[in-house]
Order: structure tokens, then sequence, then C-alpha cells
């Protein structure tokens, strides 16, 4: 059966009864799978339980603090050596975080709302704040956005990342931009990494706004699954056009070691660095440093982490393959379904035709398998084409990601046949 | 010697000459004594590090939940019930944060500056926001208030809490108080406690604005040392009067078992800890969640956590002891200070002689011992009578503190008689 959007209704109409037919067999399988969020699995996050059980010989760090203790706000200095010397950016403007880097970006987009950036308006007195969003994109980015009620603009991208023609003409003429979200690295959802090319050109873009912000989250920095793309140095870039402060950087080990007790950062130009340590000495007392010290012990050096990270890799593919073959198998001849081909990341984005998205997701839950829900991707939850769907491998176990790949592709198909006839 | 502010002249001349000459002699000592900020010693950390080392069973919680993974956004279940069984909140209006309540104190003021409560208006929308500051406070406290830029109004405090008369005066009559700063037990840094009708009448008073709030930061809610005060517990008496969303109540284990890495929480009526839960979806993906259950099974009980509160009263008795004796020493029959006599907490609270608190920090920082500064107590740093000043033994070594006594006494004295002096 080679269906596509171009299969005569005699066609459409067979296959209709037999995927009716496949549908219901399954559904009376009584599944219950989820592949909705980006969750490691329980054997990903066992390959870092030495972090809970290693022995501390001492609880004085590198700069003679005791960790159980108050102080050292911007984090252990052994922790931002370990990460400068991973990612490239100066250890003094990096400070390390608790485990959400989620939350640190919401907290510096909340900075700038109340008290504005380096001396400029905050954005809560403005009539209008607006932010560039490239998608499909990570949901939750643009759930911050909303909550602040900034206007979300979606930005087209393709295999180099946003299309940096439409960005560089808007924020150079509307000041109301304030900010554009960035997962530059095997972005969510759509596995894309950004160009050098389009990395130089948002560090050199010139911007209506003074206090234009870039949400840098290259919060898959590191997990390459098949190829190691390399991601240009932002803040070489920007030291370049004298715009490291325009640049907030993001980072987690939530996907390293453990979601729920990782270590994130933030880390900027020394301006506004400056400001945001000056800010946290009044938000908060500082972060759980000892989790900062048995994650650095954990790695020691950035090819402790790297090690680890192959290890963590090796685990995923086999998920991916498992997505990846079963959609080759299924429509690679077939117009019905379109999807990218990650080298990392979390997770594999796939188009169907155009009004389709969403049915097939009613139609998988109603069979025991939830997804990210349609339109996640977009701002306001609205896919201008219902087209996207994201599907996150990494949580189910391999038998159950098989059945689940199974339902998925029927329920693509019946959703595209009945689309289709007429 | 007995100093006082009746002393003649020639008694003044002839002390102020005895008294450079120990200060002088005190210096050449080359003293290098911190006790400015309330920091458990080392000894008192010691008592816990069985959270950093104990085997955990299973990452899985009492609900099924991998800790380890995402999820769990209030908290693991676990833990809010011990904190609901040992502070007497119901366990469904509490949500675990990480390791600073300060943090918590903070982001819940600026969810309100920014967004409004339970539908009321922005603060950040209004022209001018009043906050009501019983004092001698908690610097950290007034901080927050200053960087929102909030008017802070004093309110002064007799043995049994804020001036409640002042209070609901003003509450009833200007709608831009938005809120009240409370440690109601042991506070920092007087002592006190509030009585029972003090806590009555707080939950009790008519507020003019709607969305009053009462930061009830109980972070010594279990500190006792001397005696076992009774906090009235606060929910029980707002629910008498429908006013349970009015109270965000915190309390956090940093002086428990560490500042580093212990747990906070913040507790409020139904509706308000039901709007701060869907913020909290927005802002984070949750907190430290193996640090919950590290710190939950190290106590397991209210009982467990009494039990180990009891050891940590014994060793902060000893330095108490050592401060109050001094004090008795030196000035029982002297006008020149004035102190209190805390039944818990961290710290002991002195009054000079009007306008001689910030020159005896100054005396003592020129010899070695660094104090909190004079003011900090007080909105803007500013104490109206320069004469509050705040001790925090907890963190010298009981020999140190002994040393460090001396000196203050004698810091104490030397800017009384220049004072005195005409």
């Amino acid at each position: 059966m080679s269906l596509s959007s171009k299969s005569s209704q005699d066609e459409l109409n067979k296959a209709h009864e037999e995927l009716v037919s496949q549908y219901n067999r399954l559904k009376s399988c009584k599944l219950n799978l989820d592949m909705s969020r980006g969750k490691p699995a329980a054997a990903q996050l066992d390959l870092s339980n030495g972090i809970l059980t290693l022995h501390l010989d001492s609880y004085i760090n590198c700069e003679g603090n005791d960790v159980r203790n108050y102080g050292i706000l911007t984090g252990i200095k052994e922790c931002r050596h370990l990460f400068s010397e991973l990612l490239g950016i100066k250890e003094d403007n990096i400070i390390i975080g608790g485990n959400s880097s989620l939350n640190l970006i919401y907290d510096a987009i909340a900075r700038y709302y109340m008290f504005g950036k380096l001396g400029s308006t905050p954005w809560s007195k403005l009539d209008k704040v607006k932010f560039l969003c490239p998608v499909p994109g990570y949901d939750r980015h643009f759930s911050i956005c909303q909550e602040f009620g900034f206007e979300m603009i979606n930005i087209p991208m393709d295999e180099n990342g946003p299309d940096m023609d439409m960005v560089e003409k808007l924020v150079k003429e509307d000041d109301s931009i304030k900010g554009m979200l960035c997962v530059p690295l095997y972005s969510n959802p759509g596995g894309i990494c950004y160009s050098d090319e389009v990395v130089e050109r948002i560090a050199s873009m010139k911007t209506a706004a003074e206090d234009f912000t870039v949400i840098w989250d290259n919060a898959y920095g590191i997990h390459h699954v098949y190829n190691e793309v390399k991601l240009a140095n932002i803040f070489d870039l920007a030291s370049k056009y004298g715009t490291e402060d325009r640049i907030l950087y993001f980072f987690s080990t939530s996907k390293i070691t453990f979601p729920g007790s990782g270590v994130a950062l933030i880390a900027s130009g020394d301006k506004a660095i400056e400001e945001i340590k000056r800010r946290f000495g009044i938000m908060t007392i500082g972060y759980n440093k000892i989790n900062q010290l048995r994650t650095y012990s954990f790695f020691k050096t950035p090819e402790g982490m790297m090690e680890h990270m192959k290890k963590l890799g090796t685990m995923l593919r086999e998920k991916f393959d498992v997505v990846l073959n079963k959609l080759d198998s299924e429509f690679k001849d077939s117009d019905l379904l379109k999807w990218n081909r990650p080298d990392g990341g979390y997770f594999i984005s796939v188009y169907t035709l155009p009004g389709c998205a969403k049915e097939t997701v009613r139609l998988a839950k109603e069979c025991g398998l939830i997804l990210t829900d349609a339109g996640a991707a977009y701002p306001y939850g609205n896919d201008p084409y219902d087209s996207n769907i994201r599907i996150a491998p990494s949580y189910p176990p391999v038998e159950d990601l098989k059945k689940a790949m199974e339902l998925f592709c029927i329920c693509v198909k019946l959703a595209a046949v009945k689309k289709l006839m007429k």
C-alpha cells in the first residue's frame, strides 16, 4: 500500500477500511504509552547514580568555603571552571543556578520586565513587548512569553536556523521587539543546528531596541546522537561586535545527569552579568552548592562529561533508530509524512499533511498513546498548518516504543486518508 | 566601674582613658572575627552530615515517581507530609521549594508585582505600594522591598510583637498598603515571639487592600534555645475569618540542616496556593527532589526533627550564654546598653545609648571584629535612634566569641563615653 495525496478515492476507501481495522485491533490492546515529554529513561538516569553515592572527601571547596553553609552566590568555582572549559565561556561571566535552566530563563525575563536591562525602561512599563520565536520551537519558552503578555512573532526556520533576513529586518525597525528565543543546537523539536553564519548574524545585527536580548538556550549543547555538530561560540562572535551583553546563555545538566537535581547556568557579557549578580544578591541566598560539588566531582573535566555523553548518545541512538526506521519503512515513498533526521538532541519533528496533526494526536490518545499536543511547538499552541508533531522517543523502553510507532503510523495514515476522502 | 549616662564628667574622663588603653591593647592583638551574619557553625552542620551520606534504597518516592526525573512540581509528597505534621498546615496547601525561603519570598512578591494576586491589579501598575515593617526586622526582607520600590513603614514592636493598634489603623485606611513582613517566632533580630492575640489580630483585621498579603516567615519556627515558645497557628485563626489567602507562610531547613542545601516551603490558602501552583508551572520544571527525599529520609517524622533541634539548641545555648553572661557582668547596673533575652532563634539584639550604634560598630571593625552594620535591622538601613546592633553568636567558636564579646563591651562603653563627654 503506497498511499499518498495522489491516491485515488478507490484506493483511499480501501485503505480506510484496512486502517480502521488495524486501529481497532490496537485499541483493544489497551496500550498505555507516553511520548509527550523529553524525559530521560530510567536507564539513562542510572548512568549518573554515582553523583548520588560518591563520597565527598571534604565539604570545603577550592575557594576554602564550606559548601554546606551560606555564601558563594554565583556558584562554586570548580563548577564554573568546568563549564567554562566545556563551553568556552569566561568563568567570571558564568553563574551556576539550581536544577532548572527554565527557571533561570523565566527569572531573567522577569527581571527585565520588572526593572529593565542596564538602565532601560522596564518592559512592564511599555505598551507592547514582542519576542521573535523561531518555529517550531520549545513550548515552555512560549508559555513564559505568554505569561508576560508578550506578542510572539513566528520566524520560519530552515536547516541553517531562523530566517535571518526576516529577523534582521524586524529587529532593525521595531524597538518593541525585545528578544528572540533560540535553541541553537539540535533545536527542540526540529533538531536544527544554527549555522556559523546564522550565529554571527544574530551577534552582529543592528537592533532598534538597545535592550534587545537573545535567549540562547543551549539545552542540547553536547547531546550528540549520530554526528557531532559544532556550534559557533556566540560570545566569541559577539565580542567582535561588542554585543556580548545582548546574549543570555543558558545550559543545564538536566538531560546529562538528572532533571530532578541537575545544575543550570546563566552567562552573559560583563555588564549584563554584573547586573544579574547584583539582583541575585537580593533574590536569593544562593543555590544548592552541595549538588554543584557532587556534579563537579562526578565529571571533574569536560572530557569526563563527553565520555558520559557518549554512553547517553548510544542509548538515545537506539530509540531514534526505532523511530526513523519505522518512518522510513512506512512513509519513504509517500508524501503523507515528512520528518527531520536530527544529529542529536531529544526529538524528532514530523509534519503530517496540512490539517492532520490534531486528528493524528487525537487518534493516538484514544488508543492509549499520549503525544505532545499538536501545535505545542508554536506560539499560542497555534500551528498555522496543523501539521507538526513532536516525537519524544527517550522515555519508553524500546519494545514500547516499537508499539507506539506502529500505532503512530496507523494514526498518521488514518487521519490523512479521512482528510483526503471526498 | 559602674558607668552610666549619669556618670560625672570626671568619671567619664577617667573611664575614657582606661577604655582607650584597653581598646588599643586589643587592637594590637589583630583579631579577625566575624559576627555579622546568622551563619551556623561547622559543628552544627556536622550534625546533619547523615543527609549527605545516607543510602537511599530507591529513587522512587511514595507516589511512584522517580525523583531523579522531571515532575512533581509541588515537591514530593513525603516531604509535604512531614512539614504538614510539623507545622499544622494542610499538605495540599504546601509547596516544597529549593534551598532558599528568601527566594520563595522574593518570587512571591515578584509575582504579585508582575501579575497581581487573584485578579487584583499588578503592583507594578500602581503609583505607590507600601509595606509594613515591624522593627527591628530582617534586613534581607527590607532589601527586597527596596528593590521593588515599595515604601516601607516602620511598625514598633514590644514583647508581644508589632503594635497592632497602629497596624490595624493603617491597613484599614490605606489600600496602597499591600503587605506586612513578619518573623513571628524568635524574630530576627529582636527574638520577639508574637502573642496569640497579635496572631489573631493579623488574621482578623480588616484591610482596605483586598490583595493585602502577610509574609509569614517562620524562619525560626522550631529553633528553641532556652524555652519552647508556642506560636499560634495562623491558618487555624485565619480560617475563622476566611483570610487564609492573605497569609503566605514560609519555612526552611536552612538553619536546621544546611543553608547551602536545605529545603524551603511556601504555604497559603486554597485559592492563593492554586494560583501559585499554576504560575510555578510556567516558572520552573520543579525543585531538587533528590534533596527533598534525602531531607525526608534523614528526619522521617516531626519527632525526628525535634530531636535534632534539641542538639542544635544545646550548641546555640552555649554561645548565647557567653553573650548574655558577658552583657550581664558588664552592663547589669548600667544604662549604657539594653538587650533582649531571647528564648530561641539566632540573634541577640542590643540597644546602645541613642547615637552610639554606628560608632560602636565602627570601633569594633577597626579592631578586627565585624558586626552587622548598625541600622541594618531597619528599612533603608536607617535606625532612627542609631541604637540597635544585632549580635549573631552562632558562627565563631566559643573562645573567639569570648574575645569578641570582650572587645564588643569595650567598644560599647567607649562610644558611650565619647558621646557623654562634654
